[in-house]
């Protein structure tokens, strides 16, 4: 089993942890010290190593900080952990603050006094986060301070796990579909173009995407920690731990790419001395901004010159995700045809339920790893959107109740992300009335044909109305862009309700996972991965249109489908849906779940 | 008759007044000049006296920008008006050039030279559209100067209209709902709790609201021209030409506002020395601000503090505008009547039907202006999107056409704004499944319910969906915002794919005007106002949603819709508009044009 399901925190952490926190922040004249959740690589799951938030207060969450101060500490989360939080940190320790509304900056304005100095590490906040929080210190006349010796690593001593060192392997063109060479001289001439000498890159997608390699520095993403500096004429310094290069990767990256130690980036950055040099700020820590405005380069604040392509996938990436997902596809149906058998006779509970799953996907052989640890939510713990099934938590599937499982997985050719919702015994009226208001907000929004400049948040409604019309709604997005075996949750793309300028271009992979969730009861959530397809006339039509195709092969539970809620176009479309699944799925899968998915794949 | 066919410029302007404007510019030193569209009071529609940009060039559009210089001009226009300022303009004397693709700041960079001066009126530009064609013309090594004597008023000369004085009369408490005093109490105490003295007005929209006035300065809307300076104690200065101040006035106004001449506001800006001051940068101009850091005040750049309160009615305007709109849908009823009738038999022109729905107005007794010039397009003028027909370019309705004609009145109660498309003789099916397509969107947009917080932008592709779907779309935005008894676009709530981020809000009031436009063809447009209703649970949901209720009473042409196209639930929601239509505005018709009404909202 790859998935484990134990806890790696617990409250205890918060009295264990927070008492060595602040000897340390003595021992340096610290009268507070700044944790956030974000590390050195700005990612979102973290190294064991790098997740300082969780070893000082024991909250696991996907985002967060916390400020530790000489006599108080407080924890910020968002909306959508308010209820971990308390279960994880020990609130005799830790107050439990809003990381929204007012957040850190009006703590720090409120809580800090007169003259003090409160730490941070500028390796781990961006530019833009730390000129806020320096803000609200100055009003209560705190001072913030860099600090390159972290209070809490010194703190977390040699508890703390070695920083990962996977090796770092060729991607090879058969998946990645364009040459690094030919993707380092694009980019360096849009940064002539603009008047930069080089750009620094900092995101582990972005170098894993330009220098066609893959690593495994953090768990559920071929991510290789590391840093780069692109130059205009396309060639590159590459910034990895020797123990992670494996024999063949200085040939594969080629004479314009010269690979150097992480100990000779500040040096390679002075180098940059009077060089326009483009940082992305919602990618690279202040560290980068002080350390080039420092060397006296002049930065250019833009986005990382990576994300863009990189989310616009090649004809060569699309067509190993339609492979990856037909792959997974019959490793789901395997998994839906076992639920709809065995499940229903003997109910399993969520541990079972995602331990076969995995079992399936393994047995594809070409498992590189999950893409994140798959959510199976049994019946009340459905409901809860971050929920993930632990060895306390676990629960036991019943007639009557909803089984959620949103789980993915990484392939070579692909990355895939599914969420299928499935009756387990007799299901209620309402979970079918509320199952298909879901169903139509998906389908609508998969079969939605739009002009050039589109953005997601113009779509994201589709995916909202039916519920919307009958007073119901979900607190998530709609859809997030998915990597080509790289990360799960991949910008600069998504589908959701907040503004969001970045217009959809053919190639780009976006979840649509509408959902809806009723606390202490069950949850729903439909989930396809789709690309946007190029700009073509309709026919009839004067404009070209760009579109969806649906990536994403698994059949839809009909047992929780009212077929008389959707209006015909939708009926006709989800019945072509079922019959792709049947006819790309059906050949890989065992003459007893084929006659299965035969009924599941049935015309309404 | 108010509205009239006559073209107020022609191709000789250029010709004519550039040579003016030249020796004017010669005579300050200058080599160039900068000629927006925009007035002193940022409006969209401009008293004849400050519409310098036609003077200069002949074109009449609502948006755009010149640059003279000595020896060579250009003049700027958007998409919009590509066919218009080629018939308006000479482009012997003006060169012309996309407003927003590089516009004016790119021409200033490229075609102005090192050490000229070119000049520019403080008053008419806002600051931030000043800072980047400050930048545009630094790049060249030009400098922009101010000029306070705009050598456009210069050449004009004798020949320039007189400012408007109309005069400013008391808006009653049975139309505006809440007095002015406790409006300017409560704006006052958001400064107050924001830490400023006083704000700065300068829209004439906001002074009117705030004060409970109306004035006459700008056709087709009740705008007195006027500057404000409110204070957080709710106290007011007024900058008012005496010649408009009417006798009731003073004692309408109160003790609390102080009323002054224009004259007086530089000496009154200066007193704001060291106050932190609030004024909006998208409403005053650069003047503005210039005058206040001279005089050593503290601006704070944020929105109109009237914006959000005016756009959000209460529930006496929100009344008011019902009853305007079943005044108007009469009007509009026996215009419709009239050309499903003598309209059919002997086909009108635009100016004939436009003419025809005045006087139906005027004959209402209650019409205190039109709120814009009414487009009447027949076939292919109703493919134009901002045609008004003149003389010139009149046409004559066809068999087998369409007529598109959007209006809108002003009465004390309410500003109405709507576009009815009508078949002349039969229309083809293409012009059937057309409409058909736009009435889908048009419905969809009226029938939604959304949580608190939603956008306009989130809602625009409800009125698009259809269209795209079949690859059409229109190029104009989907709804503005209404005033009452004030502008017929007023902000800041808007439906539009444009990202915006103000949340729609309980009593803003907004069109919704879906179109398709077949160039050289026919135009189709339906557009109702709807006021955005307050939250309420839905019957069976879980969270309260805001809503629409259409407040346009008129019937949409039966014979230009395609039944079988709409879903059931957008036909019933057709036939209940069309039931709610006759059963207010069919009490108030003659017998015969009841009779055709009761036909013409009878259910599909």
């Amino acid at each position: 089993m790859r998935q484990t399901f134990d806890e790696s925190t617990d409250r205890t952490f918060g009295p264990r942890h927070v008492p060595l926190i602040r000897r340390a922040m003595a021992e340096q004249g610290l009268d507070g010290f700044l944790v956030p959740h974000e590390d050195e690589h700005q990612n979102e799951y973290l190294p064991a190593a790098n997740d300082r938030l969780a070893w000082a207060t024991g909250f696991t969450g996907s985002a967060g900080a916390a400020v530790i101060l000489k006599d108080r500490a407080a924890v910020f989360v968002d909306g959508r952990y308010t209820l971990q939080v308390r279960d994880q940190v020990d609130t005799g320790v830790f107050e439990i603050r809003d990381l929204v509304e007012g957040g850190v900056p009006a703590f720090l304005e409120t809580s800090t006094a007169r003259g003090q100095r409160i730490g941070y590490d500028p390796r781990l906040h961006s530019p833009d986060a730390l000129a806020k929080l320096r803000a609200a210190a100055e009003k209560a006349g705190a001072l913030l301070t860099p600090v390159n010796d972290n209070p809490v690593d010194r703190a977390w001593g040699g508890a703390r796990p070695a920083q990962p060192a996977a090796p770092v392997v060729p991607h090879p063109l058969a998946y990645a579909g364009e040459e690094s060479a030919a993707k380092r001289a694009h980019l360096g001439a849009d940064l002539a173009a603009r008047g930069a000498e080089a750009a620094v890159l900092t995101a582990p997608a972005s170098i894993a995407w330009l220098f066609n390699v893959r690593g495994g520095d953090v768990i559920r993403s071929p991510l290789p920690l590391a840093q780069a500096i692109l130059s205009k004429d396309g060639s590159a310094r590459l910034f990895l731990d020797p123990v992670k290069v494996t024999p063949d990767l200085p040939a594969w990256l080629g004479n314009q790419v010269q690979v150097e130690t992480p100990d000779d980036l500040p040096a390679a950055l002075a180098e940059l001395k009077g060089a326009k040099v483009l940082v992305d700020p919602a990618q690279s820590s202040a560290w980068y901004f002080d350390t080039l405005a420092a060397a006296g380069a002049e930065v250019i604040r833009a986005e990382d010159p990576c994300a863009l392509p990189r989310a616009c996938k090649n004809p060569v990436e699309i067509e190993g995700s339609r492979q990856a997902h037909i792959r997974d596809g019959a490793a789901v149906a395997r998994f839906l045809h076992w639920l709809a058998t065995d499940g229903q006779t003997n109910p399993p509970d969520e541990i079972e339920a995602v331990s076969k799953l995995e079992g399936f996907r393994e047995a594809t052989g070409a498992l590189k790893d999950l893409s994140f640890d798959t959510i199976a939510g049994a019946a009340s713990n459905g409901a809860i959107v971050h929920y993930r099934p632990t060895t306390r938590l676990n629960k036991r599937t019943e007639a009557g109740s909803l089984l959620l499982v949103d789980s993915g997985a990484q392939y070579l050719d692909g990355t895939t992300d599914i969420t299928r919702t499935v009756a387990i015994g007799e299901p209620s009226p309402e979970m079918r009335e509320r199952f298909t208001l879901v169903l139509i907000g998906h389908l609508a929004l998969a079969a939605i044909r739009f002009p050039a400049g589109t953005t997601g948040s113009a779509l994201d409604i589709l995916a909202r109305a039916a519920l919307w019309n009958r007073g119901l709604d979900y607190d998530h997005g709609t859809g997030h862009g998915v990597g080509s075996y790289l990360g799960v949750h991949e910008g600069p793309q998504r589908i959701s309700k907040a503004p969001n300028t970045v217009a959809l271009k053919p190639g780009m992979i976006l979840s649509n996972e509408p959902g809806y969730y009723k606390e202490g009861a069950y949850g729903i959530r439909i989930e396809n991965l789709q690309v946007v397809t190029p700009a073509e006339v309709i026919a009839g039509g004067e404009r070209p249109m760009l579109g969806f195709e649906t990536l994403t092969l698994a059949p839809i539970d009909r047992r929780l489908i009212v077929a008389e809620m959707l209006p015909p176009e939708l009926r006709a479309q989800l019945d072509a849906y079922h019959a792709r699944v049947l006819a790309a799925v059906g050949p890989l899968v065992e003459s007893d779940i084929k006659g299965w998915l035969q009924e599941a794949c049935a015309p309404l």
